[in-house]
């Protein structure tokens, strides 16, 4: 029999969970809905009854070592999910979440955020293999990171470090959704870029092929597009991105001086798009002692499964410190 | 035979030293001078006849354990200090100070810089005895910090850590030592709160107790006391100040979500001045989940003998962890 490990990628609508062997092998794979119910009783028996079926398709062949979960607001530290805006279930609340389902599974089970879980997952599985000390950070519908110093995830007193989307990037900027101004997630992120473009529009009245979207209709790849084909408020809105994300993670260096920062998520597909400036606002802002010598590169983690094996790799982490 | 440590702070005129027992009792202390010569190794055989004369003043009472010492620009991780501007001996240059030392004294030996000695010696000696995630902030001649998590020291990648003084913590703002513009410690320092005082001299036409002074006179003393005695451009001064720094310290939270911050150096002497807008201004900036959760204190250890508290606390804590 085979060691494995549930992954479990808690989002909004579904709830993804992957059976995953010590390799990164995704052996079985299977979703549940995660807003059909207000009832976390319900949702977990559920997910409960949809695991257990997926092991016992595998007749045998795996035993089940841990659950490691990925969920918006995760923390390591207290086992919970804390005021999720975005889970029906957890809402306004602290949903113990390690406490519930240890009910139904005695063995090793541990949550932490979506940022911090591909952190783990790049260390485990991918481009962080062999290092210590790094940053990484997701562009997505928000910036998330996960830092690492000396081989371990830094999770802070109360299990919420790692907020970086959160640091001040502008004086009296943009409206964010914690309730502050000019967070760093205001501008880099899907939606901020997407905001960076609008501003832009209003600037050159309009002069670019995304004049023709709505708000709601525009998102971070049709501006990557406009990019390729060279449309300048694009460019400009990649150029103002990366000014910003390259001088605040300049900042970051400053507190944990890593070794590397990864980016990750749909905005980082924007591939040098979105590199390049960033690279060259961050070496500008570096301290000297810093410049020229800290890459900052793509994740290597497949898009696809990376939060299913970000959260498996939560658990197999623990057992190799063991 | 009693157990005990040498703890070396070496400034750019003088360097302190004192044999150091576990309780942090200085039993013997000495200094010699640091910049008489330009030569490391001169330097060095001078330092260790002196420490060697103060062991054997003890009379065989004690057990050199090792040897921790706190520079400008120590690196832990090298053993060296490095391009240090103030250091005669190490102007421009890598000084491979553990290396040397070794040569003479066959016992763990450690270099770390001032703010992170301060930080550990908080941590063995001080306030932070049963906290694992803090931050001491240095506010002296420059702002140095030392970052603990998990009740380890962040040395990261290369050994330097922890240099929140060179945050932005303005866009076009004041000229730094460093070569860039608007780091925090151009405020938030002994000499930065001058500069905040020279340019509110500008702004109210000298309108203060202030204006009698020359920059080279002023220090960080005089401002105090002339903050207490109601002076409304110190006040202002102090005002300014902490705003700057509670909104960069908000920031630092976000990175590490320390249980506390700690405040020690030579404008922390000013108390509720510097501590209050600090503490407002960092609950303003505060992402909601640690409003009213984050101490700022000032730090507990005495001014005199920290440095070399400090530095001995590095070999301590490092014989702990074995």
């Amino acid at each position: 029999m085979k060691d494995a490990v549930v992954g479990v990628d808690i989002g909004g609508t579904f709830t993804k969970f992957g059976i995953i062997d010590r390799m990164g092998n995704v052996l079985v794979e299977g979703s549940v809905a995660t807003d059909q119910t207000d009832d976390i009783n319900v949702y977990l028996a559920g997910l409960g009854d949809a695991i257990d079926s997926a092991v016992n398709g595998l007749g045998g062949a795996v035993s089940i070592k841990g659950i490691g979960i990925g969920a918006p607001n995760g923390n390591y530290k207290s086992g919970s999910i804390e005021f999720a805006p975005n889970l029906k279930w957890a809402h306004g609340k602290v949903v113990k979440l390690v406490e519930l389902l240890q009910k139904r599974y005695k063995m090793p089970i541990a949550v932490t955020n979506d940022a911090n879980a591909a952190a783990i997952g790049e260390m485990v599985y991918g481009a962080a293999k062999d290092i210590n000390d790094f940053i990484l950070i997701t562009l997505g519908t928000g910036l998330g990171s996960g830092i690492v110093v000396n081989g371990d995830l830094v999770y802070g007193y109360d299990g919420f470090a790692g907020e970086v989307g959160h640091v001040r990037a502008m004086d009296n900027g943009r409206v964010c959704g914690c309730g502050r101004r000019g967070c760093l997630e205001t501008y880099a992120s899907a939606p901020g870029i997407k905001r960076t473009v609008f501003e832009l529009l209003a600037k050159y009245n309009g002069n670019s092929e995304l004049s023709q979207y709505s708000f709601d209709q525009l998102d971070s790849e049709m501006i990557y597009k406009a990019a390729t084909r060279g449309d300048k408020v694009a460019l400009e809105a990649f150029q103002f991105t990366g000014d910003l994300l390259g001088m605040k993670l300049a900042d970051s260096v400053a507190h944990t001086a890593p070794q590397k920062i990864f980016l990750f998520g749909g905005l980082a597909k924007s591939g040098e798009y979105i590199l390049k400036p960033t690279r060259e606002s961050f070496e500008k802002n570096l301290l000297k002692i810093w410049q020229g010598k800290i890459a900052i590169e793509l994740s290597q983690l497949a898009e696809g499964n990376v939060a299913i094996l970000g959260a498996s790799a939560l658990i197999w982490q623990e057992m190799n410190k063991q």
